[in-house]
């Protein structure tokens, strides 16, 4: 195993490749377009490998992210998130529009008529895609309510597409449920701004655990992002397997005892792993290679991993590779990852769009 | 209330004054030194500050943090970790002996062996301090272990201090016991030090929730980090009142719902404020003036805000400021803070040392 100077995140560039190859080619089998959400690497090389292997575009959470990727060359930037616009939100989202085709989220009349409100006579350059709640209770329409009604009836914007995130799949079993309730919303609420003269052509879902279950008869596009690296969730949900994670943290042993329990602490914390734990996770992530290991707790600078009975402790100095459980949030606490094939470090990229959120 | 482009990280700087002057005065009324530990705002503004108010010197978790004051003009840095040195961590930790003190942590005689080791003839320009468990069962050696013996008898490395980080004070009415436990167990270490020959002269303790309970016959100085900007798990644990608050994330309301429950959704989510959420607390932060209101849901750029039933729904576009429950995660994940007066934005701090976790 290549010894780095630690806490590093190492990004295997084969699997990696592979991940990316195989979500192209079955979103493409399924004749399904295939948005990738930036928001996970953001990553210039990712992004263009990415779209090498076809996919329709980009999506991304903020007009910051946009912003770094159309520099880059991208033309068809999703801003996937219900934007209160600003005066000078307006203005950079106009600014985009001189590169690249710019559609951003609404899921509420109000944030419509704000947003056509303050870009004025330009807001035909702006396309917008109408949220709608699949079942996830974050943010969108419910398909079917008064509210999206009255935004199908009245909105000043230029509507060509409705989107949902099926995020209810990010729970044991629920993948394909999942994209069933995706697939019907997004025709739902696809007929309702049909019907009242709007010209849909966008009908987007997916997220990494159900895209290879999204209907292509109801979806036009997915939107995953965790598949291009995998994390420790995806693995627990069994979306994935240990030979496709391609992100993972060295980290070196720097405590270890062998009572009251076994445990090893190891400089990777939630300053680089993050401190995401969903209930059904078994802890805050995995290590590579030891099935039977789990970090138990995390402070900033310290992991703490509870080793399996059967295998021997590493040794104080050893290095071990933990895979954090949402790979989004360790690609936005560092300023640039280590690019590894056959166990060498190849290259370093920049995490271009780490930190902005806005 | 001043708005600005959203998420937003504002400090303000009347209570951040206050907050350093108290802990100050506090820590000097009872003859205790205050090294506050940087990790938790990583700004050299902020270092300034502390060191004009008397502090003896700064904590930092990571040599990266350490190069970063020491180049502003800071002379004397603890860093309270562990190292596993390498070579070339070696000669980082020698080079920054050119300009000032530099003490680091030490819990294992393995780890002790190798930093002498790797220091080689230089090992005495730098001091080390061991670590002890004084209760929290992170990292540290057990007061009156075989290890420890083992450590004081053999260890090549000059060690002039004992330290504990009393953690198991942040949990509900636990910060007076904790305090307790780290004067025992900082006397037992450094008791037994002083037997096998070392020159201890520092005893080092504290963390925001016990500092104030830290007792002078056992503690020469205190290192709590988050004193300074207060976060809603220091308000959670009745460590602070609201008017300590210094650092809050202004949000934008983006989507609301009066049904099944009275939510709104801000634009702020893990990538801002951490997802830090440990069992005690109420959810993932508060809301500044609003006691009722709970973050009861983070993703990435989502934050889920339950809002209390006696209180009109904020709008659509209206500004709120969330009080993450660990204000060390939020300084992280921000390259600047926009700094506040009498609610004006009156300048902006760089996070010098964002992200140095090496």
């Amino acid at each position: 195993m290549v010894e780095v100077e630690t806490p590093e995140v190492l990004i295997d560039r084969h699997i990696l490749r592979t991940n990316i190859r195989q979500m192209a080619e079955s979103t493409a089998a399924s004749g399904i377009g295939l948005r990738p959400h930036a928001k996970t690497h953001k990553v210039l090389e990712m992004a263009r490998m990415q779209l090498a292997a076809g996919a329709v575009g980009l999506t991304v959470a903020t007009v910051g992210e946009a912003e770094v990727f159309v520099a880059d060359g991208v033309t068809d930037v999703f801003i996937a998130y219900p934007l209160w616009a600003t005066p000078q939100l307006a203005r950079r989202l106009l600014d985009l529009t001189e590169r690249a085709t710019i559609t951003v989220g609404v899921d509420s009349l109000e944030g419509a008529d704000n947003l056509a409100r303050q870009l004025g006579r330009d807001a035909h350059r702006i396309e917008a895609w109408v949220e709608v709640d699949s079942g996830h209770h974050r943010s969108g329409l419910r398909p079917g309510s008064v509210e999206e009604e009255r935004m199908a009836g009245t909105t000043a914007l230029r509507v060509t597409g409705v989107f949902t995130f099926p995020g209810h799949g990010y729970l044991p079993g629920q993948a394909i449920a999942a994209a069933a309730q995706e697939g019907e919303a997004l025709s739902r609420s696809a007929a309702l701004f049909r019907q009242a003269g709007h010209d849909i052509r966008h009908m987007s879902g997916g997220s990494t655990p159900s895209a290879e279950f999204s209907s292509p008869e109801h979806v036009t596009e997915v939107r995953p992002g965790v598949y291009a690296l995998r994390d420790a969730q995806q693995l627990e949900l069994e979306r994935c397997g240990w030979e496709d994670i391609a992100l993972s943290v060295a980290a070196t042993v720097v405590s270890r005892r062998e009572q009251p329990s076994r445990e090893v602490i190891v400089n990777a914390g939630s300053k680089v792993l993050g401190s995401d734990r969903p209930a059904w996770t078994t802890g805050f992530g995995r290590v590579l290679g030891q099935a039977g290991a789990r970090v138990t707790a995390l402070s900033e600078h310290h992991g703490t991993i509870q080793w399996p009975d059967e295998v021997p402790l590493p040794v104080l100095g050893e290095q071990v590779r933990v895979i954090p459980n949402h790979v989004c949030l360790t690609m936005n606490l560092v300023d640039e990852v280590a690019v590894v094939e056959d166990d060498q470090v190849v290259d370093r990229w920049q995490v271009a769009a780490r930190g902005r959120n806005r």
